[in-house]
Formats: structure tokens, sequence, C-alpha cells
């Protein structure tokens, strides 16, 4: 028995069931060396540089295949009605190219889902989703409710570029223009005749893009001209990054607590609108929930030691010997010279400060609780 | 550019986002070398000896991790009036301990799942459930009609044996009382206080049982104890095996068919009771569609030519010069002594004898089309 987790290292198997996105070809030549599956489809995990990957989404500049945010379309006369039941958010008024942070939650007040959801046309509302099938979720409430709308899968493929010279990159792609557009903002473009919806947004704290391609057969083409139009500002292949998303304290579905979790225990509680006027699924037991306080809650620890290994499945942790709830994303973080982890705990072990044992398997580590996102200032 | 689909070789990203079954440290220990990812956990595929593997599900005995049938169980007062809604099957007088193939359905008579349903108490029923999340669809319907159930996913892991010399293993493992286990029959069991559901199912047709572990903390315990039962078998590990399910025509959800295919389309017209007294969703889509005929079938194909790769993204057929379709699946079957594939036609194009031609990307072959299951007596 050593005292660290196996160094596992396995192949995928690949098959038609597991999709592979409009942009396999281009991250095959790329150099993928590592995929995980997310949404039935293959998503590109790192380019055999993650030293590399990271640098340059905090300095410089990446493009990430996230095709696998898939976009459930809600469309329709009554588009509206059936996006604001599925939405935590109040959507009143949301403008044509807006989007919105709009996590989905269940009767109970659990959440399912925490997408990015965008008004892509008066009477068509796309979810861009995590990793679970809330397709399955907006037709039964649609069918349900008998709802004049239709709820599909679009072929649509997002690409996100992201970091400190993304602006630049994309500028240099579709032009200047593309600077004064704000924040979870979508605007039609071409490039090549590759038509596009471009918005700022992106699943980093670095800045940057998404490029959504309307057109699945030009996923190649599309990479490519990115990949130019970045050439000047070190641009490289990348994805996700699940070292800087934690640093920044980025929620990850199904990654950072157990599937009954409500949004107040993961940290999306200003994005549930319970004093809005409008009616949405889970609505009462949000406010049920709101009202009675946090029992449990994702918090961040700082772990001591030297560099940690990537949790691969949930890491028990205690509390003055009592089992208080589980680790379940680790990372050695270069900003903050830190090994950094999520936790789910329950109060009162939640608050910053209180010292825990992680159980890694064979080996224990003592962590310090400290409010999300982390801070340079906070390390023990 | 070669003739060839590229030989990919990729390695597989572990995180706590896909979880890990309770047989995984067993599985690890008995070699496994590719996994895939099915219902959000991760599934064994080979085990680096795919001939071996299939040579003993059709000559012996081979033990399969398939944990990821998730069991979704729906309890409550109402279970069974809810599993009714949601099964294509007419459920009545099921027993206790008796399962049903069971496709579900959504109000337009689109298959979403085909799972294998268990009465496993008199309130509460369990879908054992293919590649989907399942969980939402049912959880959306048991609320939205307000019936008196708790719809959530069990910590239950199956275990497959399957194979001739099954039946022999498992009696040697829990006594010769399961031989009279009748198909899609369930019982309780235990050994070594390991406490389990043993029913003669499996996806396969060499005959087999499934070992349903209700403690998840065992499953190397398990594990362990099937292999020493088998061990005068020839017993090892393997996986569903897409050659075998190829040759016995199995349907494989998402595989096989697009999202929106139908029942009939894909051969399970026979677990549809439109013709019943009860009420389930999708009935009146379903009865219309079966009134109207085929108009696309999932269908066999004997494929012309030398040893043929797997098909990891739907292959383009073509009738006449037409695009009729897509392959979607692709094997040399040892036991029919050709290269077989499933493909997903309009009609005509479905009917037995048509020729098509498949491109499989810098190379076209042709195939003839035959029912399925496949018949050594049908090749061309």
């Amino acid at each position: 028995m050593t005292a660290r987790t196996p160094n596992y290292d396995f192949r995928l198997a690949l098959g038609a069931r597991v999709r592979t996105s409009p942009f396999f070809d281009a991250t095959v030549a790329a150099g993928v060396t590592h995929f995980t599956v997310y949404n039935h489809m293959l998503m590109p995990v790192t380019y055999g540089d993650p030293a590399g990957e990271y640098r340059r989404l905090r300095e410089s500049v990446a493009v990430w295949d996230v095709s696998v945010q898939r976009q459930i379309e809600v469309r329709g006369p009554q588009a509206h009605e059936l996006a604001q039941l599925l939405s935590t958010r109040d959507l009143t008024g949301m403008a044509v190219g807006q989007g919105k942070y709009a996590p989905m939650c269940d009767h109970q007040g659990r959440i399912l889902n925490d997408p990015l959801l965008l008004r892509a046309e008066p009477d068509a509302y796309w979810f861009s989703i995590a990793d679970n099938d809330s397709l399955l979720w907006a037709r039964a409430v649609g069918n349900e409710r008998a709802l004049d709308v239709e709820v599909r899968e679009l072929e649509v493929a997002p690409l996100a570029v992201q970091g400190p010279k993304a602006e630049d990159t994309v500028a240099a792609l579709l032009g200047d223009w593309v600077r004064d557009i704000k924040f979870f903002h979508y605007q039609p473009a071409t490039v090549e005749e590759i038509p596009l919806l471009v918005g700022r947004a992106g699943w980093s704290k670095q800045g940057g893009f998404e490029l959504y391609l309307l057109d699945p057969a030009r996923g190649t083409d599309l990479w490519n001209r990115v990949m130019e139009a970045g050439e000047p500002y070190d641009i490289g292949p990348g994805a996700p990054n699940y070292i800087e998303r934690m640093e920044s304290g980025l929620f990850s579905l199904r990654t950072d607590a157990p599937d009954d979790a409500d949004p107040f225990e993961v940290g999306l509680g200003r994005w549930v609108d319970i004093d809005s006027d409008v009616e949405f699924i889970g609505k009462e037991a949000l406010a049920a929930k709101a009202a009675a306080g946090l029992q449990r809650e994702l918090v961040g620890v700082f772990i001591d030691g030297e560099g940690i290994p990537p949790a691969i499945r949930p890491w028990p942790v205690f509390c003055d010997g009592r089992a208080v709830g589980t680790v379940r994303s680790t990372a050695h973080s270069p900003w903050l010279e830190a090994n950094i982890g999520f936790a789910f705990v329950d109060a009162p072990a939640n608050r910053p400060g209180t010292r825990l044992q992680v159980d890694m398997g064979n080996e224990r580590r003592w962590a310090t609780v400290t409010p999300l996102p982390f801070s340079p200032d906070a390390r023990p």
C-alpha cells in the first residue's frame, strides 16, 4: 500500500453512443491527449501540457472546445412561459441577445442544472447546459402543462476563447466592434461565411468570449481561423481549467456537491429570485430553505502538505473526529502557491478557519476552511 | 490520407464528476484497460483481451461491472400509478420480484429509455436505465401530477454474470435454488452477509444472471466471491459485448438510432401495449405511429470486404446514390464470419436484400440489408 492515490491511467473506449464534437478533428490535429464525457459527448481535457494550458489562460489566450455545453432550445408562442418556469431567475424584460446565469431547480428546490440562458429570438430561449439531460426535464414540464412550445437540442457548438488576450483575438477574427459586447450578451457574426453567435462569456474569471458555431460542418474552419487570429497573442489549445475555476470559485455541477444540494448550499443563492413576482418551479421550497438557513455549504479549503493528487472520488472529511462531508475537487494552485479544494460540509464545519481532516484513502491531511472565491490573503 | 478510420488512442481524464462504481477497485485489480462513461459513471469496456472476452461470453462465463445501469426508484402510495404512466407496457398484475422490459416514451412517442423495470416491493418500482437522466423525467411527471411518490436514484450496483456457465457459477455462489429462477425474476439472497437481489437477466443472449449489490461497500468482496465460484468454469472479466449484442440484435439506446426515434422504428414495438386499457405517456402518439406504418427502421447489414473498424461516428449510407440514413455500429462477427452493422435507414431501403453503400470516411463499402437478429442463413 502506498501513501498516495494510485496514478490511474486508462484508455477511453470510443463508439457512436458518445458523440464527437464538430471540433473533434481539429482537437485531434492539435494533439488532444485526454478526454472526458459530458452530456454524452467527448470533451477535450488536456493536450498534454497542463502547465502551459494554465499559463496561457491566465496570461495570454486559450481556445476550448466546449461543444458539450449543449443548447436546449425552448421555442414557440409560450417559450417565455416555459423558460420562466424552468429558471430561478426573474426573466421579465430579458432582451433578445441577452444571457443570464439561471439555475434550474426541481419542485423540491434541488438544483438540477446551472445554465447560461440566452434569449436567442423573441420566441426562442437557449439553455447552455451543464452535464445532465435537462432536455427531458424541459420536455416533461412543457408537455405536462400543455404549453405551446417545442423543446429540442440544437446542432450548435460553443467554442470558448478565454484569457486576457481573448478580446484582441476575437477582435482580430471578427472586428473591433466585438470590444463593445457587454458581459453575457450575444450577437450574430460571420467569418468566411461561417455563421456564429458571439458573446462575452465563458467558464473562467480571466475574461473572454464564446463563439457559438451554428453550422456543425464548419468546426475545423472556425478552429483554424481562431488559431490564426490569436497567433500574435500566444494562443494555444486548452480546456475548462480545473485549477483556475477552483481559484475563481466557479461551481461545477455534479463535481462539487451531491445531487440533492440546493442553490444556497453551493453559493448560487444570489441567482434565486424568491422575492420576485414570477412563478417558477421550486420557488416555494426554495423560500422555505432560505428561511431555514444553511445546514450544509460548499466552501474552499487550503490543504496542508506537499503537492496533492486530484480527487477522483469524493474524499471524506472529518471535524473533531466526526464525518462532516466530502472534498470533491483538489489541485495545487500556482497563483495561490497552495493546495486548494472544494469541500461540501455540514454546518458549523463550514465556518472559515475550521480545521478539517481529509481522508485521501491511505493518507490524511489537515485542511483549513476558507470562503469562496479563494484569496491569497486568506491563506493560513 | 489513409483509406481507413484513424486508429484513435486517447486517455480518459478522471474526476469526481464522473462516478466510480462499487466494483471499481476490483476491475482495476483485474486489469481493466478501457472505460467509457455511462450515466455519469465509469464503465469498464475491455480488459485488453477482446477475443478472450467474446469467447468466454459465448463458451463459458463472463463477469461484467454494469453498475452504470442505475436504479431509479419510484416509491410511495402512488408508485404503481407513476410507473405505469412512464412505461409503454401494461403493468397490471405485476408481481413483486417480477421484471419487465419496459420502454419509456415521451408525449410525442419518442423513445427516451428502455429499462428493465422491476417491482421490488409492493410500493416500489425500480427502473434499470440505459444512458440518460430518466430520473429527471420521472421526477417532473410525478411532481407535475402531484403524485404521492418519491423518485430517487438508489445506491444499487448490478453485476452481470453472463454465458452458458453463468448458471453453474451463480449456483456455486448462492446454491442450486437459483436454477429455478425464471427469466426476468429477482429474489433476495446473501453471500457472506453481502445483501443482494439475484435475477435471471442480462444484456446478452447467452443466458445469465444479474446480482444487484445492495451494499456499495462490499463491491470487491462480491466480485471476488463470484470469481472464485466461477473459477472451475473458466470465468473471466468482461463487459457488455458490442459484438455479441449486435449478433443477437439487442438494441443500444443512443448508439443505434437518433434521439427522435420511436419504439417501432428500433424493433421494440412488441413492448408497446397500445391495445391495453392502461394509460401511459405517449400512448396516443404511438397509436398514430403504429397506424401510419414505418418510415424508418433499424436493420442489420452485412458489410462486404475485409475486417472493419468500429464506427465511432455515424457513417452515412446511400441507396442508389441517395442518402438514406446512417450505420452506427459495426463489428466483425466471429460467429457469422462476416462484417456486421446496425443501420438506421429510411423506407424502402430497410427491405431485406437492399444493397447500400456505407461511407466510412475515406472508403466506401457495399452492404446488404438483413433482418434483426442476424442469422447465418441470411448471409449474402
